[in-house]
């Protein structure tokens, strides 16, 4: 591999001779080995840190403390940057500094390293015209772009992603809730037979839990919104012109299409990272809804002979390598296992965000990168699961129509007519005989037949909500 | 023990002969012998239930479906239980059926027998004048009932003391932070010596945490006012006459003083606890900023002679059995171990939320405690930590006023006027020879005394976001 | 409430004239309201005090340091508190100082003022016969004693209720896979229908996770066995007679029965709880089997007649308020939010094990109180689900012969006759059309009926592994 | 892209033309498009799948159930995959069926088409001459080959990685703590000043935390050593030969160079991951141990100038982006958020690992994921903090001796002699007028300045336990 030599503060260092990278990135490359190829900082914190670099270099320069062309050319190679073109340039991993500091000067010397090639200059040149902290982190800090790159990554993954894959879910969940208003069927409690409801209903739940998980998510964006650029170093805004926070939220907020504004309060969006932990437990409300819908749906489609079997779902792929013919609740399965690691980021964000120190918490990646994941997870579930299992729910009406006539519950309907203890005698007995309700009511002259057919009618038992 | 007889429809059960409670709660006495004494249900939710008993028998007789005389005699009941008089009669613990069903029998028959006593009835007839099931538990079942205990409990708990709690340490902090508005100090990053902040500022951080906590606890009590009451068995409403859920929901606000609304969605509110779920979310967001809080001021008022030492703490009791004239943080040591509980107790209530089957969910009495005991202990340690700690807290100017003055980081201020590069060189050559910046820096020619005077201003470099 | 006064080095104190604490035991008193009654200090630590207390005074006279006659009676008091004696003198809670300092105190101050009184003295004598910190803490340090409680209280907890309840268990679920042994029933894989298994495999697989789960939980104990005592305030052993260490975890272990050594490195054993989050860590995996086997068998035993069915759990209470002749599986309610909990607990034990600082993690009541509930809550659920549940299991005989009997999936057997694809064939055949294998099987001119009954035998499907 | 069309039990697939997989893998390419790149199933496992596929055909051949010739084909793909040359054949992602039947399946195809091309066949052929269900799946289920494989790339990581990066570190710190013992310095507890150690000897604290994380992970490798293979679908060992399980596990054993074995139990092997949580219960309390370590490092070489100092790390990098100068503990920070993920995890897989259904556990995938992550990112992680930054440490003897001789908790020496409150007052008056505890001392007539000289010997406090 040919090699140039770069430096810093703390002397000369080899790096790739084609890379833009300088010094300080490739001092991160040999000094953190930890994890490989899957460890990588997320491609979307490096994308928001050009979102922020172009934002910062406009905003210095209509301050008056960058040159407008270096502000050009620096959001130009941002512009590159996103659209895809240097995602190789970005080869450090999530277990590195804890301020992200190594992943700012990644940023900060590939956009001022290819800035001076795009100016006609050559990476082997000893000095270059645009330099990495003096123009591309002017009036910035690690300690103030790294946590906003990641509400900036974070939001933009919950808008684009997590939101409209959930949406997408209760959409299609709300569409069966009213196809399937009038399915009736047995209900269960305990894992063991109840009292009816309709399918409908049921699906309504789903529904509703959705909801109120959207509902909880967006409430915690105000506080995802608020970025830390022009805290600087600690939270004093340190080295920024006047007016400079505001303004580069404001075009941040441009750049990016989402209600970015800056945060009232410097020294907490630097030293804690609460609005991620805020946001990442609604995420895992989400989790946890999903883990009892989904759950829901495995049970309710298990057969397809000896389980519940009141739901059909499509079958999309062989389900054994062993067992001809068999069909399994895979997409379920994903979904589940998707919601159970949320909730185990939940609890390393959790401890990352209760370990900062005075003026800056330093967990910063981990935090990032455990968001990132369920959030994106998350919304493509939903996604896959919607399309690949939720369209095609139905209704299995033999089987459904089976429990409902069977049902031992039914008798509940009873209890305003003969009282509690009366119908449990009919309930007991039919269960020990194994006959129907009916056979036992008479049978134990607590009412007739017809007062049976008027008060127990499934479908009546389900509609008193209405 | 002297014991009595009672019945159920499984048959009789040999209860003690000077308790209230009846044949259900005694067969959960002998099948749950898990935990001993400090397992026993909350009695927050005991209470939450004679609050709910109250408010469905008035709703009952106001609908026509209970006689009024026997509302009023619940109601007495219940208001007994409310004044504590009859704590020791719910004797069951947590670790239940996971409907909590034995609680609300408890509670059905506490009512139901103590009633029966009050209208002139001995607890020694086979036939009581108010019926359990029939009466006391008219239009409900424990599937309604107890989320909707829960609820009471635990929107009571937040309203009560953790708010409040909160909001005492939130209060003295920010006044911490107006009276050490002028106090320059030494900031901190990655634990080490940073750029210069005020101590108010330091605090401001921490104050802001906590108006984001409150907003984010906030943010989910809608949720938490919704009661499940009116869903009856499975969320249909089964056995409730019309217009039930309303009334009883506006009936439970009026008694609680809290504003409880009737659930949209009842399937939702026995099938799921994600309200549960969604507050214990944000008091484990408050746990991380109270985790991160306590820790910087154990770690700012270390010492007494080797540690950090900037703030002084009160001195409470005598720190050590064997080191005489130690003084310990005790205070932020109860607060930073009630964190890691609340966060450990998400873990608990994530589960069991993640959990529920088809129409109920069964980790009630799971969710209900882990959720009180974080709701309390949350309240009672802010104000522990307040009482005990915060309002004592001073700056500690002596060793405030040397770690400014020795501190490299300064350097920082000179960056716009002589580069990054220049400033680490002065930095790197005082810490190497032990000087002073301005020492190095005039070796170094890099500037004059007289320019480092002008440009090296701590309290400046505290002021740029003003 | 009369009071007395009593002093430490920071002043006199009111304390309640008949209660045997101290200055010190007060204060805690004034200064940690958190959490109520339900958060008292376990008692399993107050009598671990008084073994190594008394164990401590033991020592120390023997080494010639502390007067025969003032141990003697401090082992006197300590055996009366392990009698029980004196459990209403123990009221601190466990959010107090994280060195559990304010509960060694509590401790000598008891022992030292009830030994004064058992000498003939009052407790309003200003000065005590024996010295709670000179006498009774002699050669001690809350810093070792309060890990050496923690041990030994876990240690007992483990050995002689979590082992004995899930051995039990253990025991039931290995008779029942023996008595189960013959009967052959349907498999089930992702929650549907798969080749055919006996139900005494599929408890012997619950039988291996407990042994599994009981060796993992034993291997823990060797770690666990160490004590801190002797480490004093740092771990240096500071005022500590020569050979005191050994002596004194001999005498522990001749008292409590338990085979208990000094620590091999008691910087280790004061300022890190490793060995807790280890034991922990294995009652944990405990926890995660028996969710898995009690969800099994709330699973297997749903219905009863709209559910899986196939065995039969005993009938204990009533399983509804309002829904009549209703039966739960209430113990594997209970037992599974048991596991919800000691999940969460592990998360506790885990954030307060990795924060400790420098010589002492100040987490120790926290994880005392979590281990213990967690150890104590696996064995009582393990009795209780064992002998209300487990002994009473039976197979449903005729509801898993219908399922064997529909089940597609004995279409495997025909994989090494026919292959994949051919099987997979007339197993979709048959699940369209709704008959059973044979006459798909023959229909598709795959095998003759003779051919069928030959190669399909359930039975010997569940045979290899023999 | 040029493709072509493979079939199933289900029907025809698009696949790319070029590449080895069939109908099955790209269904799920299709199906679960959820995480993409960095969310692929790690390649540990499709290595070790290799090594199953290997030593199963093998095993077939040698008991006389598939043609040898066929075994050598599939074997010789085998041992090309371990070389690493079709990494890019196995694109799928972890979020798929739970049993990972999909990734076992693209083995299965990719084994297969593969040994068709090296048997001159082309991928054209709608017939391949080695079959991926009934010749490379031969005798194995997915429900058994995904666990086998989980054990065999776990049971590696374990070995290959963790054990010799924590080891590396684990004799560093040995080393450090040797060649530190007699370097006297203050204690600290509660954070707060304490008698005094040598730096050796809190360093030998660490020794022993991870001596005892490596026995606590080498006491779980038993149970992680057992092979589910010859279970196949259900745990019967349907369709295998006599004498296959063993077999199979001693040749695994072999190609891998780990002591693997047949399980006993293989009902258990299949429907739960409990050795998987067994295992990950070691990391997690090693990633527990490392923090409290990491966060001593961090807090010891704090300063440079106002922090604690006592110890000096390496300066690796330039630490930071606006203040110049400044050097950070990066390593302790990658090293804390690698611990921090590990917790996590940890919760992650014991919620995978407890809510398996009957005869299998559906969460495989989430759990070797997390697992493997968790194995790598602990020995990674040591590696990397061991080689850059716990080798260069040193101690900053100067920092070192001024914290000693200005403690006040030296006064414990003087317990013995004068008793706990006379040595309380010398260090009250001390702190209060700020001297020295010899002058204190002296003007409260306790003692001579040659006793304190005699009896305050910091370097003798440290010894006792010599």
């Amino acid at each position: 591999m040919s090699i140039r030599i770069e430096k810093d503060t703390m002397g000369p260092v080899e790096v790739p001779a084609d890379k833009y990278w300088g010094a300080q990135t490739q001092r991160s490359i040999n000094n953190f080995k930890i994890g490989g190829e899957k460890n990588r900082m997320p491609l979307e914190i490096t994308h928001a840190f050009a979102i922020l670099k172009k934002a910062a270099a406009q905003t210095n320069a209509e301050l008056g403390v960058l040159d407008q062309d270096k502000a050009d050319i620096i959001g130009k190679v941002c512009d590159e940057i996103l659209e895809g073109k240097h995602d190789d340039q970005f080869p450090l991993v999530v277990w590195q500094t804890g301020s992200g500091t190594q992943s700012n000067m990644n940023s900060n010397e590939v956009i001022a390293y290819r800035a001076h090639v795009l100016l006609g200059g050559s990476l082997e040149d000893a000095k270059k015209k645009i330099h990495p902290n003096d123009d591309v982190n002017k009036s910035q800090s690690s300690n103030d772009t790294y946590p906003t790159a990641m509400h900036i990554a974070a939001y933009k993954m919950v808008m684009e992603t997590t939101i409209p894959g959930v949406e997408k879910l209760r959409d299609t969940l709300a569409e069966k809730a009213e196809a399937f208003k009038d399915v009736v069927k047995i209900g269960r409690t305990h894992f063991m037979d109840a009292t009816p409801l309709t399918l409908g209903q049921e699906f309504s739940g789903y529904v509703a839990q959705l909801n109120h998980g959207l509902k909880a998510l967006r409430n915690t964006l105000s506080h995802l919104s608020e970025l830390a650029l022009g805290g600087t170093a600690v939270g004093t805004g340190l080295n920024t012109p006047k007016g400079y926070s505001e303004l580069v939220a404001k075009k941040i907020a441009e750049l990016s299409g989402q209600p970015f504004v800056t945060a009232e309060n410097k020294f907490e969006a630097l030293a804690a990272h609460d609005a991620m932990v805020e946001t990442h437990g609604a995420l895992k409300q989400l989790a946890v809804s999903l883990m009892k819908i989904a759950n829901d749906v495995r049970m309710l489609s298990s057969g397809p002979r000896s389980g519940i079997g009141e739901i059909l779902i499509p079958e999309n792929e062989p389900g054994s390598s062993i067992m001809p013919g068999k069909v399994n609740p895979t997409q379920v399965e994903a979904i589940t296992m998707v919601a159970a690691q949320v909730m185990g980021n939940d609890v390393a964000i959790s401890i990352g965000g209760s370990t900062g120190h005075f003026e800056l918490n330093v967990f910063k990646p981990l935090i990032a990168t455990n968001f990132l994941q369920s959030a994106r997870l998350i919304g493509d579930a939903c996604i896959s699961f919607n399309d690949n299992c939720a369209v095609g729910i139905e209704p299995n009406t033999p089987m459904i129509q089976r429990h409902l006539e069977n049902s031992l519950m039914l008798v509940t309907a009873l209890n305003p007519h003969i009282g509690y203890e009366n119908a449990a005698a009919i309930a007991k007995k039919a269960h020990k005989e194994g006959t129907s309700l009916r056979e036992a009511a008479i049978a134990l002259n607590l009412l007739t037949s017809e007062q049976f057919t008027e008060w127990v009618k499934p479908e009546e038992m389900t509609g008193s909500l209405k």
